[in-house]
């Protein structure tokens, strides 16, 4: 079973989350995190329409972190990215049917991030988030509004199921990430390099979505080889 | 090739129209007709953002008719039709991603109607249409925001070039269902039943969207039947 959380990182105007709200209701769905919005008053209600219980249910937050605690996945919805110089943290990127195919044996809650109307969603977040997604506009003009791109992310993932694969959760994957900065460190890697290739580390573990028991085989790849170099030492 | 035209039958909130036009430039269409809207001001120019070309390129229709002038096929585009009195009007329907495979090899025009925020589109309007297409969404919540509806079509339909079968157009098929009413009228069929079974004639020939070599084997199986028909009578 895959659960959908949306999160909308700092939105800048009411009407845009009430209509979030509503397209969430038209498709079913119920968690909304608002990390630090704006004030939410009588224009955010009526684009909410007939869905103004879930504005008022809609939880806030002061951080990204609190934000995305619970979530096995978090998914960051950006505009398309161009060959810029934050490739490495915004490639690669799955556009809306292909996350849904990712997904589709997978048990778990995801959380489909979306960053302010005016500059989207800044990079400290998305390096923090799993699985880049986008949704593929013109190139003369990618910037939707907040509310239609919520919409088409929820009309593909609407009556999606999931399966019954356990993912291993945000918790534990940071440990994995940490033991293998730690085995960098360990391996004298370059340190400019460093940054990059734990970021990739990232995005391919991310989309790949491991299971529990893939992550523990993994540590103990990661344990194992760690041991391999300490016997190595130890013979020198 | 298929190319694509919004149609939004009497928009009532100019905000709407705005937020269309975004998401048409955002998807790369450019072809959009309202019908009898409100006025637009400040607020459409506002949502519409960087896609105030398109608003100002908007053409206006006093009518239905007008607005679909040179379309091959016409898609209703409704919330989902429960079992309902009209069911003969608004069914069978289809959604955006049925649509779209429906036509992956055809060449044309075609319309996509949207109808008023508070009522949607009337069945005077959907009995003109050739097909009845419907995003899914939650029982509890169907009615969509317009320019969120429209934003998953586009979605949907964008990138997406069609093929070379070219359509049997508007005109031609009116040609073949008024000759079908006449040879309805000429076999006594009965009247209470006729409009119904003309209903469901257009819906079965909207989605099977005839090419023109089709169009006119038909119209010669028409025209054979009636010529066996004077035949018979004949020798009575």
């Amino acid at each position: 079973m895959i659960s959908i959380r949306v999160v909308l990182v700092e939105p800048r105007y009411e009407g845009n989350v009430g209509s979030v709200c509503r397209t969430m209701k038209n498709f079913g769905f119920k968690d909304l995190v608002l990390v630090k919005p704006c004030p939410l008053g009588d224009f955010a209600r009526e684009m909410a329409m007939h869905a103004q219980d879930l504005l008022a249910s809609a939880r806030t937050a002061d951080t990204f972190d609190e934000a995305i605690e619970g979530a096995d996945i978090v998914v960051a919805a950006t505009g398309k990215p161009g060959a810029r110089q934050d490739g490495h943290v915004r490639y690669p990127f799955f556009n809306p049917k292909e996350l849904k195919e990712m997904l589709s044996d997978r048990s778990g809650t995801v959380a489909l991030v979306f960053g302010r109307e005016d500059w989207g969603l800044v990079n400290d977040i998305v390096e923090r988030c799993d699985i880049v997604a986008y949704i593929p506009t013109s190139k003369e003009y990618p910037i939707m509004n907040l509310s239609q791109a919520v919409a088409i992310f929820l009309y593909e993932l609407s009556g999606f199921e999931g399966g019954n694969v356990a993912l291993a959760g945000r918790e534990m994957m940071g440990v994995f990430y940490e033991h293998y900065r730690t085995l960098l460190d360990d391996i004298d890697y370059p340190d400019f390099k460093k940054d990059k290739t734990l970021m990739m580390l990232r995005r391919i573990y991310g989309r790949a979505m491991l299971n529990e028991r893939e992550y523990f085989t993994m540590m103990g790849v990661l344990h194992e080889i760690e041991l391999a170099l300490e016997r190595a030492r130890k013979r020198e």
